[in-house]
């Protein structure tokens, strides 16, 4: 998942070059590493998993762990720990494992806060993830793919042929990707290379350095050479009308090129730099068949015997030697479960909930995170018009509507049936979220309309929605860490032998990898603990 | 396939866009369209398939077809023919159907014309298309996917972490295309800012057109505001040395940040502009499986008793009501087809050498389309470093190297094995054409070492090569049309019986739409005249 406001992974993306896109503390770390001046917890120190003999080889024995929460980070806690031979058992308030990472198939339920129950009718081939969606190539989210043996494929994260609408700015109607950006690379390099020209930028730049900016921007703006006076005047890669094809068929350029006033007027470029944050590039990734291969492949791993579901955690007690939690099991009794080690793997504000002894500290700490909400509306279609009427196989359409990114599907090509998914944040999201779920795909549809005309409303059969603030034990889409301050690093070490684990404590909140990373970071202290001991 | 030069697509680009990108024909063109008044030739009539009842309504009976050629564009003819009934046979001289879609698999030979054999030992799960690779999202070839059912899946032709290596420009290691584009468009942008501040650009610029510009200069290239001097000094979108992950490691970018002389110096912007591309823009898409299983659908469709293998035309004789054909049979027998109508799927090139009775200005048009060459490389390894030790799942590392384009497989990712392809062109693809099959690994190997480190060398296993201009019965990657000449106009229309058909009477030359196309419109006139006569 990823936050956002106007722009694409805007707020995920800011938190992510927290240490310095625009003030030049990036750099500053950049030459530190040069240098090799960047301090050692930076070190690319590579992840060891415990192992069996790290217990019989010491004449030592593995220990008991109770795990809260079987999202991600509890489920790879556990995973892990088993490979030691850790006796695990992971306490899960809901009814299925993977906390965020939860895809609707035909026949999900899902109740929300507010007691609205929503069943997803979709057809058999097709399914929504509504969490995280989507994997960069350096995650570690991978690594995890690779190693339980869930298969992936690319993640259509951008497509040339997607559109962009800003209603707010005028626009009449979508423009392609490609055409918008074809107009304003184009624009860009007609005003660089009459700068140039000028001699505006000979301070800067050398003879040298002009001719081979001057031939660069020729190509990449396909703009005219300098008795063209330089100009944009429009290219193929806007698109066709029509085609090139067979015979007389030479294919006409889409048309008219709109001026540049009107192109920045319209404020297509605010898209474009999305796709060059180091965790939205292309190319992304999916497990083949549903975002939750994962929690399924770490708890076939793990062992159904050691996962609890709906069983809810309503008090923790850290003692000296051990920790003691209660909970309510899918009966409804109270029981409780004692432990050498606890890891608690859930939500900081679900946490903060739950009565503890852990001190004031901790407590104060749990309430240093802002939770951030996010929504999806999957609406299922008896046709994939998106392919056949606008040749758009898979990517993302940007807008300013309240609805925000239309996600295409990245698998099924030339399927029967197809899911779009609108995906958008905060304010958006609450007011979706304060919606029934008939009356929020009633709006979301109307708004679709104006990208793909009627069949948006037309071809539409199923409709599945999350607002992820009303989803119980987990209510909000992610908790955005204090980097920083004392509570990130009280909570960064265990309350006794209470550990805490999750993208929340991890500079990727909101990303799969946040939770693996995190588990693996609790997993390595928790062991070297209990083999030192 | 796709010829160029020194940027990826640029020869086949420039024909695509032969219309006009840079002489302004283009936008005259699109002007002409946005008023209606393109020839009428360019309008968008959608391709209506023959049907059984075109005949059994009129009372007219189907005709006798012979198509000589089994690539894309021959079976084509016959598939939509079929769908009416026309008694087709298709001759091919190749051992197999598909023409240049040629995928390689274990098991697989060919002979080239110099004798030269090969085997490909490939491993099972793995795969090598020779020829065509890749397929864009507004291509007819997809409709024919989709018709055939044959699944697709996205075919990665870019990839931000894929690198860029320029040898001549004297980099002394690969830079990722991530690292390139967010130097390239730092400078830019902080170039084209200061311009702007500077007033240069007052006559092109409004106030509002200027903090437009800005606003989009400043998120787009990541410059610092007009305090910090508009400078570029690095962004995350590099990359990192360090990923950001669990507790304290924010991760550590990627320095040192070159300077705006060195990174133009080095050339990486050449090959940006390849993702603008009509036909080259992701997303772009393949056959699961293979890129042969489009000529295996079509050709079970057409039926395997109408398809003739090793069968070699040796004459064409028209007559004033029907088409003789003499061949060699795969026994070595001389024998003769008599038919209706005859399509001519063959390459201009080996068309011209067979005798006939067409007439000298069929003879010398066929002799008026130039023919370009280019080769594939396939390295199979015994485990999928690319994927593991530099996190490249897929895509194209760009290089001024002879061997130039560094293709990372689209499918099998976190596979057991998987196969690299190197693919070239014209005097790159002669030069490696001249040597042996394993002269030419032992040198396109010794290049990969450069991008890769040892591992491109110690960790293969198996490979195989193509040079397209020494494969029997093709001798050529494509043949670029003459267009607007009176020879692209003669072979545009039948000569007498016989219909000219292939992607070198198109538009898009070297891609199997052009095949299809071409294939649609000789369908279309010829079905015509059988239901005029």
């Amino acid at each position: 998942m990823t936050g956002s406001d106007r722009r694409p992974g805007l707020r995920r993306r800011d938190f992510l070059s927290a240490v310095g896109v625009a003030g030049g503390a990036g750099t500053l770390l950049a030459t530190m590493g040069a240098l090799g001046l960047t301090p050692a917890a930076q070190a690319d120190s590579p992840y060891r998993a415990p192992r069996r003999s790290d217990f019989s080889l010491s004449g030592r024995s593995s220990a008991k762990v109770v795990i809260l929460g079987g999202g991600i980070a509890g489920l790879a806690c556990a995973y892990e720990l088993g490979k030691a031979g850790y006796d695990c058992t992971v306490l899960e308030a809901r009814d299925r494992v993977g906390g965020r990472n939860f895809t609707a198939r035909g026949g999900t339920t899902q109740t929300d806060v507010r007691g609205d129950r929503q069943t997803a009718r979709f057809s058999d081939d097709v399914y929504m993830n509504t969490g995280p969606g989507r994997i960069a190539q350096w995650m570690v989210t991978l690594d995890y793919c690779r190693e339980l043996g869930v298969p992936i494929e690319v993640f259509t994260n951008t497509n040339a042929n997607a559109f962009i609408y800003n209603e707010a700015a005028g626009m009449r109607e979508p423009v392609r990707y490609r055409t918008a950006k074809a107009d304003m690379y184009g624009y860009v390099s007609e005003l660089l290379a009459k700068a140039t020209d000028r001699r505006a930028l000979d301070a800067e730049l050398t003879k040298a350095d002009k001719e081979r900016l001057l031939d660069f921007l020729q190509d990449w703006g396909a703009i005219g050479g300098k008795a063209g006076s330089r100009r944009y005047t429009g290219t193929p890669r806007r698109g066709y009308s029509v085609d090139p094809g067979a015979g007389d068929q030479a294919g006409v350029p889409l048309g008219p090129v709109p001026s540049l006033s009107k192109t920045f007027a319209d404020g297509v470029g605010r898209y474009f730099s999305f796709e060059f944050d180091y965790d939205q590039a292309m190319l992304m990734f999916q497990p083949v068949g549903g975002m939750d291969r994962i929690p399924m492949a770490l708890a076939r791993e793990v062992g159904g015997h050691r996962i609890r579901l709906r069983h809810v955690v309503t008090r923790i007690t850290g003692g000296p030697d051990d920790v003691t939690v209660a909970y309510r099991d899918s009966n409804g009794e109270q029981r409780q479960i004692t432990a050498d080690f606890c890891v608690a793997a859930l939500p900081p504000h679900i946490l903060a909930r739950i009565p503890h002894n852990l001190g004031a500290d901790v407590q104060n700490a749990l309430r240093a995170w802002q939770v951030d909400t996010a929504a999806k509306i999957g609406l299922e279609y008896r046709s994939r018009w998106w392919e056949t009427d606008h040749r758009i196989y898979g990517g993302i359409t940007e807008t300013d509507l309240d609805v925000e990114h239309f996600w295409y599907p990245s698998h099924g090509f030339h399927g029967r049936r197809g899911i779009l998914v609108n995906y958008f944040y905060d304010e958006h999201a609450r007011k979706y979220g304060d919606l029934s779920p008939s009356e929020r795909v009633r709006r979301a549809v109307a708004h679709g309309v104006k990208i793909h005309g009627e069949k948006h409303r037309t071809e539409l059969t199923n409709s599945f929605s999350v607002a992820w603030h009303l989803i119980p034990h987990i209510e909000g889409a992610w908790a955005v860490p204090p980097v920083g301050t004392p509570a990130y690093r009280l909570l960064g070490k265990p309350a006794g032998r209470l550990y805490f684990a999750g993208d929340w404590l991890s500079h990727l909140t909101g990303w799969q990898a946040g939770s693996f990373d995190s588990a693996r970071l609790v997993v390595s202290h928790l062991h070297e603990r209990a083999l030192s001991h």
